[in-house]
């Protein structure tokens, strides 16, 4: 790791057209005069040494200095400080001043900061990040998203060259990935409407992450045609007879092979002593023995050809030093004999296609569909998918993943297969920690299919030592989160969330812009409606002159139509068929609408009436998203929800919900058409 | 409405203690001279004049003069200015630039708002408000609550006298409130370790709004002994007939009279012609006959003597013209009588204390409890409490109002009572607008019970013409917010989120501090807790060496005791009965720890062995607020959750929703101590 004195830097910088300051190095007095007269006073002028990094803190910096004699004085002020190696004289800058910095991540390599200068990015942290290398998209979009942008657009008489600090971040992106940059603060920049120009330079190189990867075919892991399960047990309720159990409830459509060698047949499934006595070629292995014994069983699977392991057993890495010695040996005989391997310490796969499952938690059958998930926690086709599945069973998955320990097999690689899955439309994870997040986010960025992610672990910064302001402000989750800007992806901040909108990603289409309507049948709900709009970056629509024609056919003389459209009187005047019936058709035809949210109320007891049912066919065939909010009774929420969501209608539990989803997800929808 | 210029405006400030930077209004080239000679060099002049509000933008402002010759080039420029009137010369200021206004806003009456100068309050709208009066307090309060506030106490070698600027809001308090302000610019004002000095201001006085109001006792609106039901119906399914259903139901222990001169008896209640007929003493009338016949019924109920009335007939203002002339109408006759009315155009009342009920909606019986709640919203005792009721039957009410149009009785005459009454403890709160916001503000503040508040409309900015930044940048939400912080209720953006926190309100006690113990049985919850906590507020309490070595005893070895205490592995070895139990006890007896968090999952399928239960009086009898999470299968979370709410342990659906309703708790136990 080494330190680039300033002077050094700004010769770096100009290889990348970056300008900077006129900067003179200079050793005496005399020079130093010369500099400053032909730069021309005022100038700064700053100690010069490769062993202080923050000049300021040792009262290196001087800034104003207008006449040969203070250029003297100074001069011999800034040579008296320990270490000091000469000194530079600059020219005085002026303009709108920002700060851009660049550094390393421990998991995704390069990146690039953004932010105004001084008190902006250092007490409010309105900084933006995106991963290196940036396009001019990326560039652009970083300034953009700073809160104080409008300074930049122009303050007081000051206006900076938007376009020109694009231009430098572009080149500060290529600079970090091809100078072996560790840390970097170009603080201050002053940008001003001729251009660009940094005004000190911190820079710190040295060897960098290596983050380099491959993508395999890991499909098969997916769709054996014949597994093993080793382990397998007669005991109802142990892990090895679990597993059997949940393969016949999902009715895996390949061949089972049980291995125990006290046992002849379990769930009607004949035994085999061991592994090489299976008579047949054997796809994928799950391994549900003790830990210890695991490396014994991978030597027996390797001298079987076997090309994909599930290690469902714990007792590894995540328990204690000997697993993790454990768990290194099992990788290794894995490597060397061509074995994958899902695990240890997971549930591991489902895939609702085959009927391929591996977990040992009973679980009740889950519904195929078009989600694909991965999760980093070992038991989530445990406590979560009975969870999803007993409430919210209409929704339908093609694949899920818990991944484990991820010994091998790591989230990119099948976030990676998920993408090319045909069965999968969407792709759900749940994160808490990536070791390669550079390869995560090279497959995410090049999906064409909706990645919605939702990370934990997110408030924990590095606390790392840092030489420059970059790296000591910057947190992982700052880095996390401009990969998932740049790979736009979808963020999301519960489980209940990333269920909400991946199932509207997965059963409707996507909106083409951000104009909404919304149906309540309650004043209240159009009034949190119109907020939560407001508040997610939506517009409510402006209904044509046609559609309230048409709404007026259903609406009581003395009610307003508006968007939202409060349904209520509609209702009460026409019953509730006719009333959202109509509605839904004069907003589906309007061309000013490009989604809708319809709430209803479901009641078994004093309520609106019947409970509306559309014909799903017909509300579908507008191809505009919609989606539905079902408030009232219990059960009967359950059952209508089920129904619509079955019939590939989205259904949340309120108005709020609905327009923060359907929020998120026109996001999505316009940054992809933009990036296309 | 009068504009005060520069000058004067100054001298107004000099009354109430505020001090601006020297300022001389000046008639002639020689004056300013003089005046600047006397100031000292560089001076600022602008131009003087009722007519030019916006001085920077005429061209009226000239800062940096140095000289005499500039001091009378600057003053003829300025006096060429259309509508000049004079100019002022001003000593120039140095120090930290920030923004302090007032101005009068048309719920709340008088406020004050406080920010960092130029950016922070213009681009980022980094600003704070409280009505007027402030405490010192208030405005010690409101100084920190800016993001930018770490810039006032130091930075860059700048420091300003935090104590004087709090000084200064509470004087401009006092003069908002006494000068009849409508808007005040004090823009910038200089801050510096000497003092703070105001180096430009715009003033506009003229009448402000009148925000008198009156409390009476509306507790007989509650409590009748004996009720008219003024259109009674013996149709299954009409009003008039649900009302008397809804009592029946409720087991209302007072008189009910139905009123309909076609029956003979309903329910089993003898019916009367009129309410002139009936032969006792009538409390309060329900009146659910058509709008246009209201005012003949109010006149007979008020030859009746009767004091209270619920209107829950619609087709008054919120339908037309004429419903609202009959509105005004309704309203005369009860003012001159003496009647209080609830309504029109509301579900009205219920009192679960003794059974009384107005709803005109069918509603299971509403379980008897500590929160009180009032809903700005005429169909909250139909949809929203058959939503609330069948889906959290264990959550107890004590009254619950639907305001509807408040033609007479309003939000802050019901907050009052629910404050006094001694069946309620925790007050919820859903409003949309507030007709007397101050009157609210008022009840509010006043209160020693929390009072949990829910607004919607909260983005409709006004778009009122203002002269000045501060009336213009202030939209209505921002004072209401202001209300709510210094009144110490707590904000909630949703219903769930009201309910939620008003039963944690209502069945725990009030943590004393921020430490927060979590339990959960998955890592993934813990690390979710743990981010959550966080982003709270909160912290992580740190585990006394006693408690780990308590849950030592019933964890495995090679698991690590933290806090968030990850569960499973004791589970596992210990079974979850004993798990829990000593757990919990190691944490309820730690110093360290304010509050717990319990997370257990609730399975019937393949999950965690028996689903806990803790000895409920055990549990309670440490004092501390314990909230749990209880995940799973739908229906045994339903039942768990019932029951553990019935017997006084709020249950949330996941860690981030339960950490962030102590979130909000503790921030109001916090407030509220030191506030005491």
């Amino acid at each position: 790791m080494k330190y680039i004195p300033e002077h050094e830097a700004k010769e770096i910088l100009e290889n990348y057209g970056i300008k900077s300051s006129k900067t003179v190095f200079c050793v005496s007095e005399d020079e130093a005069v010369r500099a400053a007269r032909q730069i021309g006073f005022p100038v700064v002028m700053k100690v010069a040494s490769r062993k202080i990094v923050h000049k300021s803190d040792a009262g290196g910096v001087i800034l104003g200095i207008d006449s040969e004699e203070a250029v003297r004085e100074a001069f011999r002020k800034l040579m008296s400080i320990d270490g000091a190696e000469g000194v530079t004289v600059q020219e005085t800058l002026s303009g709108i001043e920002f700060i851009v910095g660049g550094g390393e991540n421990e998991h995704f390599g390069s990146y690039v900061m953004f932010g105004l200068g001084g008190i902006f990015a250092e007490v409010l942290r309105d900084v933006s990040y995106r991963l290196a290398p940036l396009s001019r998209k990326d560039a652009e979009e970083m300034i953009r998203e700073i809160r104080g942008y409008r300074v930049l657009e122009g303050y007081r008489g000051f206006r900076a060259d938007v376009d020109s600090i694009a231009e430098l971040l572009v080149n500060v992106s290529r600079l970090v990935e091809d100078e072996e940059i560790l840390e970097l603060d170009l603080n201050p920049v002053f940008a001003s409407e001729s251009g660009c120009y940094v005004a000190d330079a911190r820079m710190v190189v040295g060897k960098r992450g290596d983050f380099s990867y491959s993508l395999e075919d890991i499909g098969f892991l997916f769709n054996p045609e014949s597994v093993a399960v080793i382990g397998a047990s007669r005991h109802v309720g142990k892990p090895g007879y679990n597993i059997l159990w949940n393969m016949k409830q999902h009715g895996f459509r390949g061949k089972i092979y049980p291995v125990n060698p006290n046992a002849k047949e379990i769930l009607g499934f004949k035994c085999y002593p061991s592994v090489l006595d299976i008579p047949d070629n054997v796809d994928v292995a799950i391994i549900g023995v003790p830990a210890r014994i695991v490396p014994r069983i991978m030597r027996e699977c390797a001298e079987k050809g076997i090309k994909g392991v599930v290690i469902v057993s714990s007792g590894f890495s995540e328990e204690s030093e000997e697993g993790r010695e454990l768990e290194r040996e099992v990788l290794e005989i894995a490597r060397s004999a061509g074995i994958r391997i899902f695990g240890p310490n997971t549930t591991g796969v489902l895939n609702t296609d085959n009927g391929f499952i591996t977990t040992f938690a009973l679980l009740p059958v889950v519904r195929a569909g078009r989600i694909g998930v991965i999760a980093q926690t070992g038991l989530f086709l445990g406590v979560m998918m009975e969870m999803v599945v007993s409430n919210h069973p209409s929704i339908g998955f093609s694949k899920v993943i818990g991944m484990g320990n991820k010994a091998d097999v790591e989230d990119y690689e099948v976030l990676n297969y998920l993408l090319s899955d045909e069965k999968t439309d969407v792709v759900g994870m749940y994160i808490e920690g990536l070791r390669n997040g550079r390869a995560f986010f090279d497959v995410a960025r090049n999906a064409d299919k909706p990645v919605v992610v939702f990370k934990s672990g997110r408030t924990e910064y590095g606390k790392k030592a840092a030489l420059s302001h970059t790296a000591s402000m910057t947190g992982d989750d700052d880095i996390f989160n401009a990969a998932v800007k740049q790979a736009n992806m979808v963020r999301v901040y519960s489980f209940d969330e990333l269920f909400n909108v991946s199932k509207a990603l997965s059963l409707q289409p996507l909106p083409k812009g951000k104009n909404v309507a919304v149906v309540h049948y309650t004043g209240s709900g159009c009034v949190q409606a119109a907020d939560t709009v407001y508040l997610n970056n939506l517009n409510l629509a402006k209904l044509g002159e046609k559609t309230v024609r048409k709404i007026r056919r259903v609406t009581p003389e003395w009610h307003q139509v508006n968007n939202p459209v409060d349904i209520w009187p509609m209702v009460e005047y026409h019953g509730s068929h006719n009333a959202y019936n109509t509605v839904i058709e004069a907003l589906m035809t309007d061309q000013n609408v490009d989604s809708l949210i319809v709430a209803i109320f479901a009641s078994g007891f004093g309520g609106l009436g019947e409970n509306y049912r559309p014909d799903f066919k017909w509300i579908k065939s507008y191809g505009k998203p919609v989606y539905f909010v079902i408030e009232g009774r219990r059960d009967i929420v359950f059952e209508l929800k089920n129904e619509y969501e079955i019939n590939g209608i989205p259904v949340y539990p309120n108005a709020i919900t609905a327009v923060e989803v359907l929020g998120k997800v026109t996001q999505y929808a316009l940054r992809r058409s933009s990036l296309q």
